[in-house]
């Protein structure tokens, strides 16, 4: 397993980190099989969408926003709640498939980190 | 790995593709274990639910529509950010365990291809 | 592949299954790898969140009622088409990184089981 140490700048943020993840995967030697990227934090999601145009992540936090507002009367006393509920939303696990070393994504596919109670130090585990 | 080819018809569509994935266990001779289903697409997703009775699937479709508008304000040039949105959220790859040479799914569970922006030509990759 | 069973009370309630799903893997036998803990069910799910805090939970489940309102004129004769979004929402499946043994969880992770449709008996499968 390696460990990928992420530093968020706002609340809300879609970071790529297929590049991150790429050069991991060279580091554990995987050729062929399926890479897993998993985020140990309950306030934080991965998912993969298009990284090609940045108003993609940007519009996705936002209807996730209107989805889930911050503020609604939540019973959880850090107030936080909405960035739980959108950790579940996303998923804290994904894999995508290797082929001689190569990580398999689609043209238009990118991996993104989802902050979602930033900012924060936070880490990303590869195996 | 290996890919099927799949034909959406309209914009939102939830197609069954449960047995197309059992045929190429068959064809990738995977007996125990598990298999992947991902889909190399941002504006599709793939989920496992109910395909007995296709009203499922069709109300699955709706209430996505309702939680996430097709036409709202979205900064995304192409004007599919509800596409790529609902892609996330349904999910880009999942697992399947695999015992005898055979899928193990629930009573009631099939593999769905989610598509949100055809009508298209699309792919699954299985592995 | 090891199956645990599960007994829900209520129509939506998020069930704590990581002592569960530890006790499992010891049976299994898994030293290093992943676990993958997959439901069979159309309308429950599985998902990774906070579990140190019972209220980020019912937030949860309060939240997930707001997107997915049960009563909305929805197609499928049953009538549980909201319990069959949420499970697609949260997935079907999930896997975790395991080291010498031991499930590899954030300080704050836990792995719930999802039920939108209860009570109801039910199964969890893990491998």
């Amino acid at each position: 397993m390696k460990k990928i140490s992420i530093q968020s700048h706002r609340r809300t943020e879609f970071i790529d980190i297929t590049d991150l993840v790429r050069a991991e995967l060279k580091d554990l030697g995987l050729r062929d099989g399926l890479v897993t990227v998993y985020v140990p934090h309950t306030t934080a999601g991965v998912t993969i969408n298009e990284h090609a145009d940045p108003d993609v992540a940007a519009d996705l936090g936002n209807i996730l926003e209107r989805m889930v507002p911050w503020e609604n009367h939540y019973r959880h006393g850090e107030g936080n709640s909405a960035a739980h509920m959108k950790a579940s939303l996303m998923g804290s696990s994904l894999q995508v498939l290797v082929e001689a070393g190569h990580l398999c994504l689609g043209t238009w596919q990118g991996i993104f980190f989802c902050e979602f109670d930033g900012p924060r130090s936070r880490e990303v585990w590869i195996q």
